[in-house]
């Protein structure tokens, strides 16, 4: 069984938060919006489609676990959840908190506000957090 | 047990094509790109996650159905899945054909392009392919 390998994109551009059974929780690098990817540890996986149905189920179970880990975590006002892969092929699911007053709202976050850097503590203190709301 | 309601702006937008276990499938009035979107027939469903895990089952099985009949009629290059819902709060899954010619490419379909409407003619033709497609 060949390793899994994450796209440097991918990888450049979050921060590790949790490994779930299926798929790889990360932080994007982005303070201007609490946004999770997961990323299912399978190589050459494009499209949900590409996953078993086992796995596809899996892969809900995983967005339903890391949506109520990040809501509980940011009190967001609405959940956004996508796989979209226009610009890195890897299969990854973006679960992200939105608010009426972030930069992007009403409108996807995709391409809307330059990304802001988290602090070292602030990305630390909020990966403590999502840690501790995916344990419930 | 109350009526399913569907929200009167997704109702407007889109042309009903099945009725699948859980969702409505419906085509979006938007002839840039074909884009289905699922609707779970239970009211006062915002997120994903207010639907049983059940439920997210089946969505993720429909989605998956979905996405092999639009791939199938469309010959398309990418499929995009998300649930967004800031603009209409009743939960509904876009699932859209992606092309590198597209409008929007490499970016999201939303706020990208003026719909463009089908003629009767091009809407009931795949319509018609998408129920056959349905079927396999």
């Amino acid at each position: 069984m060949t390793a899994f390998e994450l796209n440097p994109r991918l990888d450049g551009d979050t921060y590790p938060v949790a490994d779930l059974p299926l798929s790889a929780l990360r932080l994007m690098k982005d303070a201007n919006y609490p946004w999770l990817l997961l990323i299912p540890r399978h190589n050459d996986m494009i499209e949900l489609i590409d996953l078993s149905r086992e796995d596809q189920h899996q892969l809900a179970d995983e967005i339903a676990q890391a949506s109520r880990a990040l809501r509980e975590v940011t009190a967001c006002e609405k959940l956004n959840v996508a796989a979209l892969g226009n610009q890195v092929a890897q299969l990854h699911v973006h679960v992200i908190a939105r608010f009426r007053t972030d930069p992007a709202w009403p409108g996807p976050v995709w391409g809307a506000a330059a990304p802001t850097a988290y602090t070292e503590m602030a990305a630390i203190a909020l990966i403590d957090r999502l840690r501790q709301a995916l344990r419930n």
